[in-house]
């Protein structure tokens, strides 16, 4: 049972066959119900059927994320990257798949789930990690991909967009050093979190006499504010303050102005994501600004060069964070 | 070709193959590969595809999104939501396909194309309108759906979760005039929003002489920011605002704070939307909290339900938002 049979048993054209198979405008409702019973009756194959036979694209591309619904919620990351993956996609009438799991095992499991299902056509990877297990499986399957990372691929892994985080740390700490800060403290996520190590790393190096001193937390608000009255209670106070969240930050604000502090004046508050409120608050706070739209867009549209693509492409380095210094930094007392 | 021939050229049990062929643990990855291969080599039909020949569900919930990519990644709404309908997918192993599309029209296409690709088992629908064109086209397709709304459903609508939005905008307007405020201004989103135009009218219905302001935008910070410049720099300010959203909220205390007024002695600010920051912002800001994590693993909830019901299943109601008083509200001077 071909289209043509079809069009010849509704007694209209293939073209009109297609458009009503495929829910597109172009027939009118009578027509297209009268195709429909006709590919009923003898079970027409439909299309996501023909294209598993056939080995076309599914037209959807995997998104597996190995996060609690929770934090996906809290993590104005997940937006900024869902919403530009979405408009590199939209053009192009390709779905997003999502899903969301709890460990890297249940992601190879999907992985795995998708292809032989034919599912979605390529995936996008974040959070890689050393000696990854999800990238030989990848291999194997031949299933195209994309790695959001830190550094780039190695040999026979995924292609990676990638961006130099210890760059990006040092854009911010060394300007704090520069306008004379000798006690910065980072309020940081969990130890486990590369980023969280490099910039570590980048605090410890800093030259000038500069001490910094690292507190690990779950990136909550309320542990935020904890560690902030913690810092703010002491003899010897730091005089800059760098969270690694916006939202973080603004809760250590408020602690520092409930405390009777003047921000810049008695303290500096940065953070290293930022947000559209971390630039309206009162004094706004200086920021790393991350693009994080612009490389869903740019992961995507890599995706899709990829699934066309007979092998896989060369590394992109995506587009640098930028240090955008606001209100709530200033040269120490 | 069946998973028990496959089994049998294997010399494997049926359940390894199940097992190999869904991706899922339980074998070895040179079973797997074997398994895989003799699949392969017979044209073994994977499982979309006999899926779609079978009439058994895809696995899978579509969400097509009738927004700008820009907007998505700044409404919190969108991640709350989808956060919420992933936290429900999660523990049935069921994946949420999301589009963006840029009208209502391809809204309806992209039902008629997951529902003859079968991609989809049923879809969750957002912003029903009057004479909404896609009820009838779901209805036709017999494809399960849940809108969310903000009244009940009409005959041979799909079912619906709603929210009584008047009675949101009285424990807001009511709790402000109760305070004594006797000259409100609303900074709302455009006009064509049904739930500004239930608020508009609530506002207008407020006893105990109070004359209230609408204002209409863009729902952007600058927008909020400008009216509230205009508002403040009259003889005769109003003495409590309101913002369709957080952020517009953040952004009108900064200008009321450049200005030099205190809030809430000066002036009272609340918002219609909640947010984490928007109760970290000193002062702390009132605020309508919605449960839309929750409204999201509700609607997914009832639309799996839906999938397996035989008819539509009645309406429900949505959990309440609740007002929560904060420090941006007080009597007026």
């Amino acid at each position: 049972m071909t289209i043509t049979d079809i069009a010849r048993l509704a007694g209209v054209s293939p073209g009109a066959v297609s458009f009503a198979l495929n829910g597109r405008p172009g027939v009118s409702e009578q027509t297209r119900k009268r195709i429909l019973t006709i590919a009923e009756e003898h079970q027409w194959l439909p299309s996501s059927a023909a294209r598993a036979l056939g080995g076309a694209g599914a037209g959807v591309i995997g998104f597996a994320v190995n996060r609690s619904a929770g934090t996906l919620g809290a993590e104005a990351f997940f937006t900024d990257l869902i919403a530009g993956v979405q408009s590199a996609l939209a053009k192009n009438r390709i779905a997003m798949q999502m899903v969301l799991v709890s460990s890297i095992e249940e992601e190879v499991a999907t992985y795995r789930r998708w292809h032989s299902a034919n599912q979605v056509d390529g995936v996008i990877v974040i959070d890689p990690r050393d000696d990854d297990p999800r990238f030989p499986v990848l291999r194997d399957l031949a299933l195209p991909a994309v790695v959001l990372g830190s550094h780039a691929s190695e040999e026979g892994h995924p292609a990676t967009i990638w961006l130099d985080d210890s760059q990006v740390a040092h854009s911010l700490f060394d300007y704090l050093s520069a306008l004379g800060h000798r006690s910065i403290a980072y309020v940081a996520g969990p130890a486990e979190f590369q980023h969280t190590r490099l910039r570590t790393e980048v605090l410890a190096g800093l030259e000038r006499g500069v001490s910094g001193e690292v507190i690990a937390t779950d990136f909550s608000p309320a542990a935020a504010s904890m560690t902030m009255r913690r810092l703010l209670s002491r003899r010897e106070r730091p005089t800059a303050v760098v969270f690694d969240n916006d939202v973080m930050a603004i809760a250590g604000l408020r602690v520092a102005q409930e405390m009777g502090l003047s921000v810049p004046v008695d303290l500096s508050i940065a953070s290293f994501d930022d947000s559209v409120v971390a630039g309206l608050v009162h004094p706004s706070i200086t920021c790393i600004t991350r693009d994080t739209f612009g490389l869903g867009a740019a992961a995507a549209a890599f995706l899709l060069e990829q699934i066309d693509a007979p092998d896989v492409l060369a590394d992109r380095i995506g587009a640098m964070p930028q240090l955008t210094v606001r209100e709530s930094t200033a040269v120490p007392r």
